[in-house]
Parts: structure tokens; sequence; C-alpha cells
């Protein structure tokens, strides 16, 4: 059990270096998990950027992000985004707040998500926005009280991301893996309705049908493993490892899907 | 002739690493080749990323899309796409079906593609798009059915390209490095397009004379060996490949223009 | 001491490289330091790509751009901008001169800045656009008359940045951590700003109330370090440097606040 | 002499390189440079990839376009563009012809450029577009009769630059450097355009004045020995040179300004 966790923060350390890699995250935004074997504790990395992320940096939260054990090391601000939707989202396993560059002209023009491909399904159709000034009216935008946190999660509601008015997004996932597909996904399919809106027409989205049935297919069966392994492979060539050393990464880094982590 | 198979089947495990170095490709999409021996064998990888196809990765199916041999290991969902266009288009001897970034603003908005400039005369004038939900209604977006298969196969006729709304691009050639170099040069026309379109002006095409003879001279002569040799010499490169051994692929790579490939 | 103007020196090559590869810089621009312990000079690289500046390779300036020591080696032009910005603005301690490309599409059209996300918030809301032109009539366009760079300083004033009409950006800060901060967060800010313009849509802009509470809190506490340890440590990877070697550079690099830097 | 000559064929190899690096080539375009001793010939390589190019590699041409020495390795097809430009141009010295995805939008709509910053001024004010359908009808739109070669060089007239409706761009330069740096810092500006107009905004241009201040400025004194050597070291460290053996390049590739080359 011991190792079982041990290989969950490991996933979680390189879950922060692979959305950075594809370009969700930069200097800022993370990615969290809960704790697998307590639904009322979440992992977090210390204050760090996301690419620099190691298993041994992470620290375990209560779900009113306090952490379990006392530290003295500097701590990400808005780690109550991750907390206060743990505390709502039973079956929410992992998180990730970003500021993606592909998303900002939709955050900055107020403009709805739609799936204009299969892929971009995993966002759903015309996800909530919310604006933190509307409850709070001006603040310095980050979220970092936990009512503000609170607030976020109830905007989000049952949906698996939600869109932050001049800030940024929030994405949801049942674990890491299928949280950063989603994150990555979404980001693709932003970056392509900004270009196709910015050609002055108007984008053509899945329908309500087609969305239900394609999220159910993607990021299920093999596409998840396949995603990950290359965008595992794709950090390693960042690091400079040799072309050798990367090769097997498809069959060594498995996917983790033991029971633990699906209890809830 | 073992030793052609042999060549053949490298030269397509090293075809969807271009695609996929040259951003026609990323987690997703795949190049096949018929067998060059048989006309009624095709042969695509298992589920993998582009980037990490090997040739011993590749499966050999039939044109019903079964595998000839039995296999355990994970099959791309979508290989009647493969196996229905070399039913109906005995001339093709490879395809590559994708949803390259380039692409998506075209396809998002339903936007006929035309050549801007001589490269992306290979694409041909406003090839026709296919939409699944015509004859499908809604599905999961995927095509993975053979009568989906064939009706996108209908789509194409005799073109060299199908565009397909909300969801991607299928391309086809007279082999290996015919039909990935299409893929390349129609993203960057493509590319082209969309910003082109989005100083809200309108583009010039090639006329239809000069498409056709376009067509005929790019890909032929020595530009189809430049391209594929710098190609390869960009993924040895992004394998960290020092660059001495990098050098010799112009001499060493040469183009296979056997007598069984351009058999049919 | 010494040892300390040693690192202050080695942060400001630092600075200018960190500025060139998270693409503030390319060719051109610089970034500069007020001399940590006298405010009537300053350091500026000799004639050199921001990427390829050295410790060894800056000079030390007066207030009037001369330099302090004989020197043959070629100099920057421009070093006008930052002398006489030192002059009028004794809480500047640091200075970037740049023409990023994320900017050049908004100095192209004169378009106002606004911060579209609370990282953005540090250029402020509007800052003041300088034209050339208005004083000088035709010009050479580059900065290097005394009278030329006393006006650009007078139209920074007491703000943050000044846009400068088809040419580029000046941008100061407290340090030079913060001054490369101010540059790389503006240009994301406004590479956001372009492409939702270019949807045709109005951008949301912070509050005036929000930019207030956002400058105060971005760049301060931790996300300064943060953003400066991991760019120091992107250098580093495009230095192909290895990655274990790079690792520690959270822990090495720690973060510059003597007393001397802030001492004005 | 002999290794004044060898120098200028090792500065026409890295000018290629150069140039792919930067975005202005990629498989296709082409950078020649007349006969620093003889000006009724010029160099230009034999068919390749212009990351490619090698010294070696380069073929001698008369002002026909036809090779002095007989030779069996393929040819680019469009040398016809460098050798009428050198017949009826004695000031130029080098020539590059390109497709960059930076001006493609341009070209694709038949925009003017005009320089938006002072960097651009090398470019000049909306430069010519020749057309080759106007005298020569439907062509597979390479310019590779003599006849064709010799239009261009007409529509060029007395510019440094034309652009080529529905194909790609040439210009020409004093020198290899001065050819290379046109061509990046106009792809540079067209970029600009291009993202500037999809805003909906109309661009400033630099005035005449401003624009014929500029270009006798930029380029000249130390701005083009720096380009040069930032962009060499670029090309060092794509290749994976390691960065110990990179730096010195700021010394080691000193500026070629020899009497020769300057002779006409």
């Amino acid at each position: 059990m011991a190792n079982t966790l041990k290989e969950a923060r490991a996933e979680l350390a390189l879950g922060n270096r692979i959305a950075a890699n594809e370009g969700v995250l930069d200097t800022f935004g993370h990615v969290s998990m809960r704790h697998p074997d307590d639904p009322n504790r979440y992992f977090l990395s210390r204050s760090s950027a996301p690419d620099m992320v190691t298993p041994d940096g992470l620290i375990e939260y209560d779900l009113d992000s306090r952490p379990v054990r006392d530290t003295s090391v500097p701590q990400y601000s808005e780690r109550v985004i991750h907390g206060e939707i743990y505390k709502t989202r039973p079956d929410v396993m992992s998180v990730c707040h970003h500021h993606s560059p592909s998303f900002m002209p939709l955050i900055a023009t107020g403009t709805d998500y739609v799936p204009v491909f299969h892929l971009g399904s995993v966002g759903g159709i015309r996800p909530p926005y919310w604006d933190q000034h509307d409850e709070f009216g001006d603040t310095m935008m980050l979220v970092v009280k936990p009512e503000e946190g609170a607030s976020l999660a109830r905007a989000l509601g049952q949906h698996q991301m939600v869109l932050m008015r001049r800030h940024g997004v929030t994405v949801v996932g049942s674990g890491v893996r299928d949280c950063v597909y989603r994150a990555v996904q979404t980001c693709r399919n932003a970056d392509f309705m900004v270009r196709a809106l910015s050609m002055g027409k108007s984008v053509a989205s899945l329908t309500e049908g087609e969305t239900q049935l394609s999220r159910q297919i993607t990021g299920k069966t093999t596409g998840l493993t396949r995603s990950w392994d290359f965008w595992a492979m794709r950090v390693a060539k960042a690091d400079g490892a040799p072309a050798a050393s990367r090769k097997p990464a498809r069959t060594a880094a498995k996917p983790r899907r033991s029971r633990k982590l699906r209890r809830r």
C-alpha cells in the first residue's frame, strides 16, 4: 500500500510536469490529487513551478486546505480551489487550475466553450462561467479565502470545468490522468475555437448527443494510456534523457487503475 | 524481398514519426501503408502515439480491417478509415488521418480548402467535406464501423483529401512519402489560409490550370526526396542524435521507388 | 560587498538571458540595473544579443550614459533610455527595453494595454503611449539622443511601462527580477489581448481596484521567486545542461533581496 | 585568396542554415551569393533542404544559371531567380527566395508590406508585387524559365524585396549577412502586420523619412554583427553543440567585410 501511495504521488508529480510541458501550465497553476486512501485528504505540491514539482515536494492537506503536518516551506496561495471542490464533489479525484494561453482569449472575451471536435467533448458544452467580482467585489483576483473557493465550487456544480472571468480555468477529473487529459484536450479545443472565431465565422459545435457519446469514449479504452505514455515520453525528452531510455516508457508507465483510486 | 518489405515497414514507421514531428499528428491520428506485395493487405501501427511508432509495432490487416494474425495488443479504433479507402481506391498506397491544429479552424467553420501557393496544390481545389452526422446521426464521432468508413471513402471519391466536419482530415497518396508530403504541405497551406482569412480579406486561390500543373511538379523530381531527408533529419535531431550521425541522412535514406511499391 | 556586487551582476546577466529565453527579447533589446551601491551609476551589457550577455560583458555607466571607464567594445546605441529613466525615477532599479512579438500588434495599431487577468496587472491600466515623431519629427526611430531619452522618461512618468509607437516597449522595476517579471507577464497579457481582439470582441479589463490589489500581490510573496527559479531552470535547459544539474536551481538561486538593492 | 573564398562559401552555407533556423526557409527556398571574385558567377547549393546546406555542396553558376562545371547532383529548379537578378542588379551580392509562414498571409491576400517598426524598414515601404500569371498565364508557379526570372527581376527593379502573388518572396542584399538579415527582419515585420491586421485595425507605417533613416542605421554599425553572431550561436545550439563551444562564437565569427565582397 505504501508502494501504491508512492506510485500515486509519482503520478501526480508527473501530471504537473506533463501539464506544464503540454502548455497548460507555466509558472503558475497546479494539479492536485485526492488521497487515494483517505477521501478527506488531498495532495498538492509545495509552491513550485509545475515543471519542477517532485513527489517529495507534495504536501498533504485536509479539505479545509490546512497542511496535515507542520511545514515551513512556501505553499500555493490558491489551494482552497482544490479543497473546496473535493468537499462538494466526492466523485472528483483530481483538480487542475490553470491560465493556459489557449484559453485566455475566450476568458478575456467571455466566450462560451463548445466542443468543435470529438476530443473537445471532455469539457462539455458551454460549461459555466464564474466571476469573483460578482460575489466579492474588488479583490486581488486570487482565490485564497475558503468562501471564495466554495463559491467557485458551487459554480462548477456537476460540470467538469468552470471558466473564471478575467482569471483562468479550473478542471476536474476522476483521477490524475483523466484530469490532465481533460485539461490538455480542452486547451487544444479552445485554441481551435479562438483561431476559428478570428476568421469571423461561427463555429460548429458537436450536438448534445455527440458530446455525450464522445466524452464516454475519448479518454477511455486505449486513448488515455496512449496519451499519458506519449506525454511522459515528451517530458523525458524535454529533460534531455537519451532516446534509448525514453522508448520503453510505453510499457514501463502502465496505467494506474488500482481499486484504491476508484474507491469513491 | 524480405529485405524490401523490411525497408517499407521502416519507412512507414518513420512516416508516422515525421508526421508527428512536423505537427500533423499529436497523440492521435495515424499513417498506414498498403502491403507492397499484396494489394489486399495493409499495415498500421498498434495503438500508439505516432511519434512512438516502431517497425515492430506494425499490424498487418486485411481490407476489412481485421488483423491477419491474432494479436492481443491494443489497436487503433478508426482503422476502417484505412481499410475502406484501400478497397475503393486501388491507386492509393498510403492513407493519413489527422486532426492537425493547422486545419481545425477550417474544419470548425466549414471553410473550403484552396491552394494559396504552389505547394498547397497537392490538396486540390475545394476537396469535399464529409459529415458523419448526415448519414449516421449522433455518434461518438469516431469512424469505427465499416459502413462509416465506406461512407467516408465514397465522399473522398477520386480526390486526394477529404475534410471531416467537426472531426479532422483524411489524406491519401501513391506511397508513404507522397502521403506524408501531402499531409504536411496541405497543413502549411491551411495555416496560411486561417491567418489570411483572419485579416478579414479574401484569399487568392491558384487557378485550376495552375493547380494541375503545380501538383504534377511539386512532390516530383527532387522535391519529395529533399523534404523526406530533411524531415528524417529533424526526427533524428528531436531524438537528440549527435549532429554528426544526422548529416549523412541525405545519402543514407535514399528514396524508395521499387517496382513493388508502384505495381498497382 | 564585492561579493554582493558580483551576485548582482550575475543576476543582471541572467535577467537578460531569461528575458530572451521567454520571448521578450531576441537579437535586440536589453535589461539594465542601477548600481546597487551607487544610485548615480547603472550597468548595461556591451553590445550583444541578450541571450549571450555575460557578467563580464557589463559596462558601468553614469546617468548621462557615458562609460565610467574607457572602453573600446561596441556599446548599445539606445542606452539613454536607461540613463534618462534612472535620472528621473529614483525608485526604479532596473529597466527593460524590448520589441517583443507579443506586444507589436498592439504597438502597430496603437491599442491601449489593459490587464485581462491578474498577472497582467503589473503593467497597469492603459499605460501611456509615446511617439518619437511628435517631438522630433522624422528620425531613425532609435532613442539615441539624451533629449530623446528624457522625452521618453517624461512620458513614462510614474507608470511602470511606456509603449512606444512604431517601435516597442520600455518597462521598469524595483529590481532586476521585478523588472523581468513585469516584462514577461505583460507580454503574456498582451498576447492574450491580441488574440482576444482578433475574435472581434471587446476584452474585459480588471477594474481599477482589482488592478491595484493584484499588482500588490503578484510578484510578491512566493510568486516572484517561483518564476525566477523556473525561468533560470529553463535557461539552463536551453543550454543543454544535464537534467540533474538543473533541478537544484530552486535552492541554489535564492532571491536576492539585500538591503543594498532596496536602499533607495 | 583561396582562403577568402573558402570563408565566403562557409558564410553562405551558414546563411542558409540561419535562414532556416530563424523560420524564413523550411524544406524549400534558398540563399545564393555572387562570386566574391567574379561578378559573372554566383554560388547556390545543390538541391538540399536549406538547413542541410554545406560549403562542399555549393555549385558555381554563370549568370544564365548554368553550372560552370559539369555536375550530376540534383539542382534547384528555381535558380534563374538568382541569375537574372544578378544580371540586372550589379549592386546585389546575395539573393534569398522563400515562402516564410510569416509572409504567406500577406501574399495570399495581396496585402502591401509596410514597416511597422524600425527594423522592418529594411524592406522598404510597399515593395512591388509580381504575379507570374500576368505575363505567363497558367504555369506550375515555379520560376524556372529564364524569361520568368527576368520578369521577376524587372518587377524587383531597384527595390530590396519583391512579393510574389500566390507564391512567396524574393529579397536581396549587399552581402550574405545583409540579405539574411533583411529576410529575417522583414519576416518579423510581416508577422506583426498579420496579427495587427487580424485585430481589425489599420496599422501605422513608418513615414518615408523614418524609413530612409532607419534602413541606413539598422543593419549597420554593430547590429548586423550582433544578429549574425546570435543566429550562428542558435544554429550551433540547434545542432546540440555543447554550451561551452557555442559561447566563443561572438569573437570567432567575425564579420566578413573584405574588399572583394564590396568590389562592385
